[in-house]
């Protein structure tokens, strides 16, 4: 029965998925609006509800950061409603014409964008995720099933809620947000793979990870973080440190942090001092190679599986190449394909490295916590993707987009054109 | 020891797509016409080979439209040829510039372009589908994993070869391009998603859709094409008839001949007799709903599997629904998300129900025989897609694509940014 339910909720989130595909872009700004101001009008009951699931996560002994990731406060509510004003803003993701061509006289071709259909949303505790991925959704004119952790309960329910009241108002259709309560456990949505189009999961590396191994629906997220900057034997000495320090430094728990220091042994000696130096200063434990070891005295030993580990936090490997071609090599072996820098005067090095590191950003002269959807100017973020497919690196909207081919006719046949009779013409048609 | 031998090719393959990621589009095309040269100039040798594999399936018993399949000879040859010099003639699709933003003066981000990775082939019979399929690898700089029937095992081996060999000798890393030839089954290259990006299945529906049921790798194609004809009340009867006739009888075994064809009941006394009849004469059998029978004596009885069938023969079921609401709804809950058309002169009922049905190409007044990537002009086509992330509906080259971004800077650091004391500009870059 329980499995009913959810799979009834899917099957209403499909019927709701059609009818948002035709549904006017100022139709869906106005449900955010709603959205936005019924959150507002009822936060009092939002903080009650998420205060009673603070005090159970307490009760049953759940450690600090998770309470603090399960807080539901006037700041959390602020930064989705700046979230919601933003999209508000965004051009309508949907209808945009992406490619168009005249067949034949009177028979125009033209491949629209649309919406996915019906999103899956896995996340952990943070309430404050299913609001900014609902909105997206919305706004993309994707239905979602969500599916929170179970300690933010009382929160979820009542965010869900707020949202289905204030939409539907709106005149969005009822069954486009769901949010999945039962206790079962997450597999039950992994395997609903005719059902759920894309997969967005939302927590610890353990747990995307746990989702893409466990699921054949397309799963939209990262799991690792593995960045490095590579300073090649032709860096600027004060940019490589500057850079590296940031790419590091600047803040450590993010997936788009420098993990590991790749530099050529022709300038390790120049470099290495003044560099352990500054990452030191600034409060970075540093491990080495070796050849690290060797030029700077007192560093910890990398090895193995610190090529292969995300510290997310102030600890960073160093490891010295004989070339370029062991740097590629390093990084398309340990990396997570998310993002690499290479620190070079040298624009043609710079371009092979590019070219070679098979990763979603690939970065010169400038820090790896560049990637970012809103510092690349997306105006919302999705997340960040290192699979290849669909979408890859920083997401926006049209990471929730999918695309159909429409045609325009006059009662053409095919046989016509198999005959000689007609013939196909293939002209782009001009942008209106 | 032989899986360590799939395992270690595609280790290879994975190399060579690096290395491929930034081959010249010149070198590329030298690369397919060296192909298509050694093709031409091996064919006796590939004739031969084909004809023990003929003689082999003979033996064993292998029924006539499979060793039709099997055959490669001069005309298939031709067919080859053809494609490739049509590839060569194509721009290079690596390397294109999708977007450009300058995210500070100095600070210039665009995404590029690249080519996907290691491409998982699968396929039944047909050995000229494997010139195909890793030509177009070729042009678009993936690499290729190739699993053919075994029934064409000689054929597929020296093709495989000649590829290797001309590409070779036109600078092309030798392991692109890999004939798995063991005799374990196609699971192996299914279980294989660290090591391939995506499948290509060629071959039946039952096939194609046991790999998209047992992979965790993303697949391109399509299983079955049930395809619709809706004739709206607002229906032109000629067009109508032509179109549906079309449609359906024009040629049978693909997949986007209709299957069902929907009629509105206000028309149906008008339009069913002189449709049924030019349907017949096509050499149709004509099997109809209940109302359908009672308007048309004489007609065999279609109902609930009818409406799930690909016949891929000179069979179409009639079904005779009250609304365009119903039309919708049944497409959607049958259909493969394939090809569906409206015949209507009512533009905004078009549009509606071009917006509803949630199918790769939905056809206004004309034959859903026309979705197909050389009738919508791309030039070559990779295959059909009936998933709605990354490539849908006819795929040209671009489905063999991804993109990565590459940003380029001059030492910027995001402290700088976090601080206040530089802002983004996000301007848009124009392209050169």
């Amino acid at each position: 029965m329980k499995n009913l339910s959810i799979l009834e909720a899917a099957r209403g989130a499909r019927k709701a998925s059609i009818e948002m595909a035709s549904i006017q872009g100022s139709v869906k700004n106005n449900a955010l609006k709603a959205v936005a101001a019924l959150l507002n009008e009822k936060k009092e009951e939002i903080f009650k509800a998420n205060s009673m699931d603070i005090q159970a996560a307490k009760e049953s002994g759940v450690a600090s950061p998770l309470l603090k990731r399960l807080k539901f406060d006037q700041a959390k509510l602020d930064g989705v409603l700046d979230g919601i004003n933003t999209l508000t803003s965004l051009d309508d993701p949907s209808g945009m014409i992406k490619l168009a061509i005249q067949l034949d006289t009177g028979l125009d071709l033209y491949r629209v964008s649309c919406p996915i259909g019906v999103i899956g949303m896995i996340f952990e505790s943070r309430p404050d995720a299913l609001v900014q991925i609902s909105t997206l959704c919305l706004k993309s004119g994707n239905a979602v099933l969500l599916k929170g952790g179970k300690e933010a309960f009382e929160t979820n329910r009542i965010l869900t809620r707020i949202i289905a009241e204030a939409t539907a108002r709106e005149g969005i259709p009822s069954n486009w947000i769901f949010n999945v309560e039962t206790r079962e456990e997450v597999a039950e949505m992994l395997a609903m793979d005719n059902e759920i189009d894309l997969l967005i999961p939302r927590g610890s590396n353990e747990f995307v990870r746990y989702i893409m191994d466990n699921s054949r629906i397309p799963v939209m997220g990262h799991a690792d973080g593995i960045c490095h900057t590579y300073i090649h034997k032709d860096a600027d000495v004060d940019m490589a440190v500057s850079v590296a320090v940031d790419s590091k430094a600047q803040y450590v728990a993010v997936c788009n942090a420098t993990e590991t220091i790749l530099m050529d042994a022709d300038v390790a000696e120049k470099i290495l001092p003044p560099l352990v130096h500054s990452l030191q200063g600034s409060g970075v434990h540093v491990k080495g190679c070796e050849k690290t070891r060797s030029i700077v005295d007192g560093l910890d030993s990398a090895a193995g599986e610190d090529w292969a580990t995300e510290y997310l936090d102030m600890i960073v490997s160093i490891r010295i190449v004989n070339s370029m071609d062991d740097a590629i090599e390093h990084i398309n072996r340990y990396g997570s394909g998310h993002t690499d820098a290479i620190i070079t005067e040298d624009r043609s090095a710079a371009e092979f490295f590019m070219n070679r590191v098979d990763s979603a950003n690939v970065f010169h002269n400038c820090s790896t916590r560049f990637s970012d959807g809103f510092r690349y100017g997306f105006g919302a973020e999705v997340g960040i993707s290192t699979g290849k497919l669909h979408a890859r690196g920083p997401v926006g909207l049209e990471g929730l987009m999918t695309y159909k081919y429409k045609l325009y006719g006059h009662g053409q046949i095919v046989a016509d054109y198999a005959s000689g009779k007609r013939k196909f013409t293939h002209k782009p048609i001009g942008k209106d």
